[in-house]
């Protein structure tokens, strides 16, 4: 482990033995079209296939497994509208835990109704919406996190959920084997930081990169100015990467070991999102497609490498989707 | 062995021997959600995945690979508009003889791409292409056939098409163990009836129940009747079963082994295909989601049992998915 690191790879590795039996160990897929286009031998790593439909589920688990009792009985709070509150939601449920999801009304009605799916007949367990225009999600959360005694976990810059997130890469390597390189989307930078380390610790000499969209490249500022830098929200359709800014604990892991960051536009995710449906019979939701976009759309040459991608998830409006699709 | 059928257990054992490292081993999937809703244990064969995007490549392939060293020589003929075209112009191709493809001047755009890919620079070979209401294709088939010393390969009614396509049923049991019920759809005939008898050959005791579309039930009419009844082109968006007759070599496979015939809707059909893109996160053609329609629409009750469900394909153009995706 890499000294003043939030994680290292016994973390990681820990996290996948917590999370045997729970996760779905997810599919490395391959396509000849791929491997003929960019030189490469890519595997790409179906996140879209996971529980709830997003890696997020994996650091989310983690995290609330190693509550102590006192922890669990008082239950957890979440603040997100997107993937994290589904795998909070879920998480708890499975741990039988009480949950408070604090989501924005105008949340996307699918995820609304599958985090409520989720909390559905738990005592002390509810989703508290709020304005955001006019009120402070956070303000609300520690409030109810204070009054009922529980303990609020973040989307990403979180040891636990980290290491959880790292789980997906490991998985990957164990069944494909070393790789040269592995490409990760970036949002707040939980998925690449566990994957980092992950790689890093079974396949020495790898180089990780990131992917962020080009509206948002915050983490790409921040690798170049050696601080965090903060945005404002981006336009992009990769919803799951409108970060402002990463966190310290994720911020720390990337500079330590990831190469660089690339960035790629929206056109570019919707060329990919129809690669992939059209090709390889998936559906992956505009952030899923941030990764794969660099590489198919020549972000970064990698021929003649063995590449991981990350495919982090699949929950997109399908309605939204098939309007992205007909273009 | 049934006595009298054109293919036993042997055939399909033999057939996944000669496709071993050749196919795809697509993923058996599952979803919490099919098995609350069904209360059966459902397993997905996941045929979309396969390579050219359905089952048809493991029949075709099968099929050639059985070819004399001077029938591979002349080569292979076959007329279709759809995945058997890809199916027979990949196995061609990758055995290394030469294949013509008859398909009619109005195929889909994507269709006459693919095939014209995968021919594309092999000698002796090309797409010819007709016009569907004043000309023959079996009468071209025929002709070129005749000239050029070449073998036809219909697309269901052959022993070894039949068996190569039981591989993927053979597969499935292989990795989730003995089937209860296996539902499989049906055009011509070829899919279930190789499934069956790979089933029945592994699973003994299990129900093989066909699925048709409502608009096009010549089969179910047909076991009814002790006979095979001819239709008319039916009216449905599930394109790889608008067959007017089933053969008559997998029909008599299909009295021995099959239980029954369920029918289903378009409207279903489109339901089933929203089912995977939103909660599978998976593309499937409409032919491909009618054995899943039978069962999640209603049309049996499996409760209780191990039921393998094939997903036939998922070649489907994709502007035409996002339209029936917004209904």
């Amino acid at each position: 482990m890499t000294p003043n690191l939030a994680i290292g790879f016994a973390d990681v590795a820990a996290a996948a033995g917590r999370l045997r039996g729970v996760v779905h160990r997810t599919p490395a897929r391959t396509s000849r079209t791929v491997d003929e286009r960019t030189g490469a031998q890519v595997y790409f790593k179906c996140e879209n296939f996971q529980r709830m439909g997003a890696f997020k589920f994996r650091g989310a688990y983690n995290a609330l497994a190693r509550f102590s009792p006192p922890q669990r009985e008082a239950g957890v709070i979440a603040f997100s509208s997107g993937n994290h509150a589904q795998a909070i939601a879920l998480s708890a449920r499975l741990l039988g835990m009480p949950a408070v999801i604090v989501m924005p009304q105008d949340a996307p009605p699918s995820k609304l109704a599958a985090t409520r799916g989720y909390l559905q007949g738990r005592s002390g367990s509810e989703i508290v919406l709020y304005d955001r225009y006019t009120q402070d999600r956070e303000a609300i959360g520690r409030r109810i996190a204070a009054e009922r005694g529980m303990t609020l976990i973040p989307p990403f810059d979180h040891a636990d959920v980290m290491a959880g997130q790292g789980t997906a890469a490991l998985e990957l390597i164990e069944d494909v084997g070393p790789l040269d390189a592995l490409l990760v989307c970036v949002g707040g930078g939980g998925l690449i930081s566990g994957s980092a380390v992950a790689a890093h610790g079974r396949s020495p000499g790898v180089r990780v990169w990131g992917v962020e969209p080009e509206a948002g490249n915050d983490v790409q500022q921040s690798l170049a100015r050696g601080e965090i830098v903060h945005i404002d929200t981006p336009r992009t359709i990769a919803d799951g990467a409108q970060t402002q800014a990463c966190g310290a604990l994720t911020f720390a892991v990337m500079q330590a070991l990831v190469s660089g960051v690339l960035t790629v536009s929206d056109a570019q995710l919707i060329e990919t999102m129809r690669f992939f449906g059209e090709r390889m019979k998936m559906v992956v939701e505009p952030t899923g497609c941030l990764a794969a976009a660099a590489l198919l759309e020549g972000a970064i040459d990698l021929r003649g490498q063995r590449v991981g991608v990350l495919l982090s998830g699949g929950n997109v409006d399908l309605a939204q989707y098939a309007r992205w699709l007909q273009g």
